[in-house]
């Protein structure tokens, strides 16, 4: 199907066959859903011996009682399950409780309101009264955007590119304007397009803090650092690279068990220098009087070492392989030799990002919505859900069946032919 | 031991005879700890058919599978549990994680930069640009004045009395001043007196909000609201009052499973108006995809009705109360007959608190932390750390045995006396 050459004659009748078909598809009773990445209930099933797995022993290695009060940075194996995952040492990394998230949130509200030096109040980005901006690479997950949004702070995009953020872009504006406080970064198959950041876009992510203003701090969000879908895949060692430059502070790491255990249930660890954690713990002591040190027990108990979180790894990918190879093969056969999309293949992670010719994308998750296939909203991908170029949509396959993603598939290509057919009518 | 009709020459043998009774005590190799309002392990193991409750089934009454993201609510047999304890409608509570504390700072956050009226976010605390005050009845919760201080809330001290804070006072500062904008509570058993707030205090708490300023809310923490020593005391219900005076926007409840099953990882409960709750439901959206539904399932697994809940709080007060009798029966021999110091005898919680002649709390903590006995920090229970009288000492006997308890009392009780003694002899 090749649009540019086709006359309008043609381009007449494949807009009736297409219709045709999405009509048929509208008629039947479809309801199935391709917006969010949780974990399908297969895949939950893989974790459920968590609960039991204490067998009445609740004492962690170090004999601390976890059932009580106390122990803020997390107990010490599940911190070293959270240092193997980031690369970083024990003093450098906190587990917490079910959200990295909300890490990533207190993380903001402190450097924001407090600031991430305990010693200089200063150091809180809010100090010098002027407005608050951090980049956020497009496309980029929806709920970065919001924590932004709800502590009023300005987001600037910079493009994705193969191997990461536009780096060039980001030094540029980083360089042009000390207001800009950070950047938000998903490195490993990052949320949607699925690119993992190349040895060198990971260097030069931790020379940003010798070249920007005071206080400034990446949000490394390695959301999918052990979630490979084709064999374990290697992503630079961000924290050895500040060192190397004396950047320690200027970088904090997240990651979590939500999509390796119990998505609502895991455990969520924070790593960074231990300035940095110095006067996160400080602010989380106000918070809380401690994480919930008898679930850290039991995903210590379940993964005792690395090698069996790998190990439960390969179980997740086996379960979701089939799900990505079935989205990827409708779109190669629909639109392997046109220009109607493009996409990355991704290795992991749990998205697929599809770009369809610029000005379709809501009218395409309009047309699949009507036809009981729901996609992510458009734009959602974008800081104020603004595609400027309207062409972004994330597709996640992990939830539904083989069978109602391979149904889903259907109607969504059939839904991106459609749109692209007629927005080809509409300009001949 | 009547000071005032003393001697010289009786203080003088008295301080001599304490000392060497002290003395004793310090070279003993004694390490015993009042600190804290902690379960013991005895009361942790009460809950400890917890870890395996679930048997594999990991839904909800209504379908609902735990494990996964979302329901930023809690699930309906938690929030139905909450209800119940704090004596309000189901659409008026939501069950979130391990932490009362957490809910409360982020209430707070909430009021103070987003606002607790969603339509209006001038209802923010902040937006104003004045000082922002709280009152704080004395003494009080350490952690409730940390919060206030990590958000730069003034606080304003009201003193307690028997009956709850003096609200003669509680009403002139509101009427006087728009600016306070709340009121930390610990309307049972309050942290530390073990107060019970009477029905005509908790009426006019409830009546606050029509004699205050805009978007006045009162922080009522129910910490202990089944946390009973010699059995069920009922607390009047704030919200019905609330009802009453059309105020159901100027009360915020807050209640935890934290002192009811395994401390470092209960559940925790907040209620509101449904007003109050959609801003908070709003932000909470932006901090987390959802509380850990798995732990709340386990719990209401573990206590299915309220009254399986109250059974289970007799068993903690069968392993609290003769430690709460011994406090008091060391306390009630050494000063039942003079005026060294004065308590009063809680029916439950978790703390006596001590007041002993003025000027003397920071010095008595010191001598019993010498002697190996260690006690919260003389003025912890005064925001800013500033107890003007430097006389009230909280005393925590949860933890340690009741051997533990009957020694450190004894080495408390010896202080208290010799302090004292050496201050009348210094003022002889």
């Amino acid at each position: 199907m090749n649009l540019q050459n086709a006359s309008t004659e043609e381009l007449r009748q494949w807009e009736a066959d297409l219709s045709n078909e999405y009509n048929s598809y509208c008629q039947q009773p479809i309801a199935l859903d391709l917006t969010r990445g949780k974990p399908s209930a297969d895949q939950l099933s893989l974790s459920d011996a968590l609960d039991g797995s204490l067998k009445g022993n609740y004492l962690s290695a170090n004999g601390t009682d976890t059932r009580n009060y106390g122990g803020l940075e997390g107990i010490k194996e599940a911190r070293e399950l959270g240092a193997e995952v980031l690369g970083v040492k024990l003093s450098e990394v906190f587990a917490q409780g079910n959200s990295s998230l909300t890490l990533m949130f207190h993380s903001m509200l402190i450097a924001k309101e407090f600031g991430l030096n305990i010693d200089d109040s200063t150091s809180a980005w809010k100090s010098s009264g002027e407005t608050i901006k951090f980049i956020c690479p497009v496309p980029g997950y929806d709920r970065h955007y919001t924590v932004c949004e709800k502590l009023g702070i300005e987001m600037i995009t910079v493009p994705m590119t193969p191997t990461g953020p536009d780096m060039d872009a980001v030094e540029a504006l980083i360089k042009a304007d000390s207001q800009i406080k950070g950047m938000w970064c998903v490195p490993k198959y990052s949320n949607p397009t699925g690119t993992i950041y190349s040895d060198e876009t990971v260097e030069r992510i931790a020379k940003l803090g010798s070249i920007a203003g005071d206080n400034f701090c990446v949000f490394w969000d390695n959301a999918y650092a052990v979630h490979d879908l084709n064999g374990f895949k290697p992503l630079a060692n961000i924290m050895e690279y500040c060192r190397t430059f004396g950047t320690e502070n200027s970088v904090i790491q997240f990651a979590s068990t939500s999509k390796i255990s119990h998505a609502g249930s895991g455990v969520a660890f924070i790593a960074s220098s231990e300035s940095n954690l110095a006067a996160i713990k400080d602010a989380l002591g106000v918070m809380t009087i401690g994480p919930d040190k008898v679930n850290q027990l039991r995903h210590s108990r379940l993964f005792p070492t690395f090698d069996s979180l790998i190990e439960h790894m390969n179980k997740h990918a086996e379960l979701l392989k089939p799900r990505f190879s079935c989205v990827l093969e409708h779109l190669n056969n629909a639109f392997g030799d046109n220009d109607l999309g493009s996409w990355e293949s991704a290795d992991g992670g749990y998205f697929i990002s599809f770009d369809a010719k610029p000005g379709l994308a809501k009218k395409i998750v309009k047309l699949a919505a009507d036809a009981g296939v729901k996609l992510t909203p458009a734009g959602a991908t974008f800081p104020y859900g603004n595609d400027p170029q309207d062409n972004n949509i994330r597709i996640a396959p992990s939830v539904p069946s083989l069978e109602e993603v391979d149904q889903a598939m259907k109607i969504f290509v059939t839904c991106v032919k459609l749109a692209s057919v007629q927005q080809a009518l509409e300009a001949a």
